[in-house]
């Protein structure tokens, strides 16, 4: 592919510039552009922090419009469910109208067919990989492209074991704390620091705008647990809870643009008993409600029940399906139990049902879990789940690290990204404590930005290894500077060295400011090579 | 073994009480006793941070002394090798004479004769194990017990891969900054915060001075790099480096009581051109420093060649052998290479030679190691150091995370620990990049102890599985000031919930804070136990 590059209007010293390489059949594809050598090397690094300078009361760029409606295969109308009344969401951001396929228009679909999308074209350009290899892990199942015709919005980007290991990042607002903006900021922040999604968790007041701002400026696709609205809507009382509500609130979601939903279909009635034995029961918020609601109402839980009514839904607007791990050990003493595992076999049996409709899947994975334990949630996924891609929360390699978590959840990350996941839902140091903040936000999401690059380059992905190649050159060579343009925070690398060595210019000096110029191991080192 | 309660004189709310079990003979091991569920559940854990209430120009008690003269193999004499004319030490901490072995007088040593020490029984009651596993894992050269016997003061600790991970932590000014009195303060800082052992790699001025007060006032073993001071004294030329110079230098340091030292023994004069092709060169500040002095003088590293004389020093006093890694590769492009695989060949010839003197060995590891290529090390050092207990720098599992590489070397630390190495030596978020402040001493060493006690809990340690199960409970109960009793850093854990959650007290609430009492999936699971 012939590549392009065309500057974007951001330009700053250490960060680098925000460019958009323009392929040859004209898509503008986003990256960080890093100089280094004084212009001699030039790096290209992945960049998710999408189209700048628009107005939050605006929204992004529609990019993906034309390519959807040039496909012919949706038709436009008025909202199925209206928003709700009274609900705070400026005018810019409005939009009466959604799209909805005439039949499947998921990207799965079109890989099957043998179709390449622009935005396959788009995922495999961001990559540096064959379109071709995008568009066969899409259709075998073995990746997914989450991208609702409602999100025209959003940088198309891919989700597999064959390509870069992503990041989630979790936001929203409880009844506890932060308002809409706040949220809408953190959002946007979250893909300043390397989110590849985001998911909006949001149960408080305000869900229905909270998630219209967010979609409207999200260059990342959106996730959401739609149980969250649905409890909500029945008074936060689970027993009170119908398929009715739950549809309703998934085609709202649909037609606002949510790219990928989690869904606990996998928690039966039968395995609650396993549940209520174990150490923590039942962690996740979803898996506890559905529980709740199978118990009061005996009877099998109604999102495995109506799975293929809800699949038939996804699939007119493209939305994917997480299948939620309500069952995921709470703790390091329930992990891999009997309850996990039967809820992972049920999640294969769904990601099957869902693939016959052509909905893009992936399954979610857990939560606390020693390292001892890790290789087998991957193994089990992998066969029973075939190679669906992972997407684990962590996981977590120890319980006792509060206000530390997002360091023992980068552990488990890095691990299990190695071994095959696809993508890593990051946990902040707020993790078991509280909401996280801006600042634990980017905390959390660095952490495991450098797990999926650490797996990124144990599975040895070229784009990996040339970024780490080219921090070891700046070292080798005391390129201070170009040391911090290669950092994920560049300005921090930056001012720690400028801490340690307030007397000499940042960039001139030849030796290690932890040594100094007679202890500096690299010095002597060249002075070797030079020998 | 009975062992018996004593209350140290310290004694906050939320990070317990310091406490000293007293055993059924004598000895008085110190922990931190937690307190949980209103006085139901006792909890103890290991503690390193030493006694207290002491002044620093006076040092610690000297609490192996008797023990140490009861053996009544030691002879007491003036220093062979006095402290440096003007030196900044105050009348409290000096130490004119000091003990000398009048033959080998290391605890592996004892071992071999099939004696148990009060430092083995010291070491195994904070452990929780027998003490004749202590004795046969040093007999066997599987373990170290770093206790010199100029440093009374220190609290007895194993090293081996049966016993808990250890962390080390390195602290010691460069020319560049940082006083004498402000590394002092970072060694206690670093013992309160978990350091089982520390290592001074002063490179500046006052070195003696720094070591001494260091040394009085250390619970913990300390570790330095002697050649760096030696160094020092031949105006930090190397090539002006000779085995005299270096042999002064240390039996200097074992007569201050140094617990163990760093030793480039194998850095052979036929490597460097292994490591001269390589990307980053040398990366070890002792490694650049005697390959310079084998260029210099065409012959083989003095250490190397010394090495029995080394050894016949080392045991008098027991000084146990950290043989240093001066190959280690410092990027990812030079992991598991031919110069790091020779050498580590090498130091397992060496550490034979050193066990044949009854020396007590660990072997130092990377360094820069992606995960993929993690095992390698590990089963290289047990397969040629014959299981010499491994003592690896992270590895840190990428080169770019600088700012953030305390976080990389836990990714590395944790996998490497779960596969057998006995000590981590952490890394701080300062790496690359210049001196740790406290600040960042604080967090290189939690990152370092949640990564040690994540491989415990790998590798099923009843201690740490105690812990964490003590945590889940806590978390499904609500107990939230237990829980922040049983995180590393209590204060944290505590400020962070505040934070989120303003308006209630902060134990009373029965719903987590994240998600507020609707959302609140342990709130509903503990309802769902009750039905």
């Amino acid at each position: 592919m012939q590549i392009t590059e065309q500057i974007a209007p951001r330009q700053t010293t250490l960060w680098g510039e925000k460019v958009y390489l323009e392929t040859d059949d004209g898509l503008r594809v986003p990256a960080r552009k890093v100089v280094l050598d004084g212009g001699r090397e030039t790096l290209y690094l992945y960049d998710t922090s999408g189209p700048e300078g628009c107005r939050l009361c605006e929204g992004l760029p529609p990019l993906r419009r034309p390519w959807i409606l040039a496909r012919g295969d949706v038709e436009e109308a008025p909202l199925r469910i209206p928003p709700p009344a009274g609900c705070r969401v400026p005018a810019g951001l409005m939009r009466p109208r959604a799209l909805r396929g005439r039949g499947p228009v998921t990207q799965r679909y079109y890989a099957r067919q043998g179709i390449i999308t622009p935005e396959m074209r788009f995922a495999a350009a961001r990559e540096n990989v064959d379109v071709e290899l995008v568009r066969q892990e899409l259709a075998a199942g073995r990746a997914l492209l989450p991208a609702n015709i409602n999100h025209p919005e959003s940088e198309p980007m891919i989700i597999g074991r064959r390509f870069l290991v992503k990041v989630n990042a979790n936001i929203g607002n409880s009844p506890l704390g932060s308002s809409l903006e706040e949220e809408v900021e953190k959002m946007r922040w979250a893909c300043r620091w390397g989110a590849d999604t985001v998911m909006d968790l949001s149960t408080g007041p305000d869900i229905y705008a909270t998630r219209q701002w967010m979609l409207r400026n999200a260059p990342t696709p959106i996730g959401t647990v739609p149980i969250y609205e649905a409890v909500e809507k029945v008074g936060g009382r689970p027993e009170e809870l119908s398929f009715e509500v739950y549809l309703e609130t998934l085609i709202q979601q649909a037609e606002q643009g949510v790219d990928y939903v989690t869904i606990h279909a996998g928690v039966l009635r039968e395995y609650i008993p396993l549940a209520r034995s174990r150490r923590m029961g039942i962690v996740s918020r979803g898996g506890a409600i559905l529980a709740a609601w199978c118990q009061a109402h005996g009877q099998e839980n109604f999102l495995y029940t109506h799975f293929r009514e809800i699949c038939e839904t996804l699939r007119e607007y493209d939305v994917a399906v997480s299948l939620g791990d309500g069952l995921r050990p709470g703790c390091i003493a329930d992990a891999n139990d009997p309850a996990q595992m039967a809820e992972l076999k049920t999640l294969g049996e769904l990601a099957q049902t869902a693939w016959q409709y052509d909905v893009q899947v992936m399954i979610e994975g857990p939560g606390h879990v020693p390292m001892n334990l890790l290789a087998e949630n991957m193994e089990k996924e992998r066969l029973w789940c075939q190679e669906a891609p992972f997407y684990t929360l962590g996981p977590l390699v120890t319980d006792i690290a509060a206000g530390y978590d997002h360091i023992s959840s980068a552990i488990g990350g890095a691990m299990i990204g190695w071994l095959g996941a696809a993508m890593l839902c990051y946990v902040t140091p707020k993790e078991h404590l509280g909401l996280p903040t801006k600042e634990d936000v980017k905390e959390g999401l660095i952490a495991h930005k450098i797990a999926a690059h650490a797996a990124d380059l144990a599975k040895g992905h070229p784009l990996a290894r040339a970024w780490d190649e080219a921090m070891a050159r700046a070292r080798f060579a005391f390129r201070w500077e170009d040391q911090f343009r290669l950092s994920f925070d560049p300005e921090r690398a930056g001012a720690y060295h400028e801490t340690s060595l307030p007397t000499a210019t940042s960039n001139g000096e030849d030796f290690c400011s932890m040594c100094g110029p007679e202890f500096c191991s690299i010095r002597r080192s060249r002075l070797l090579r030079q020998e």
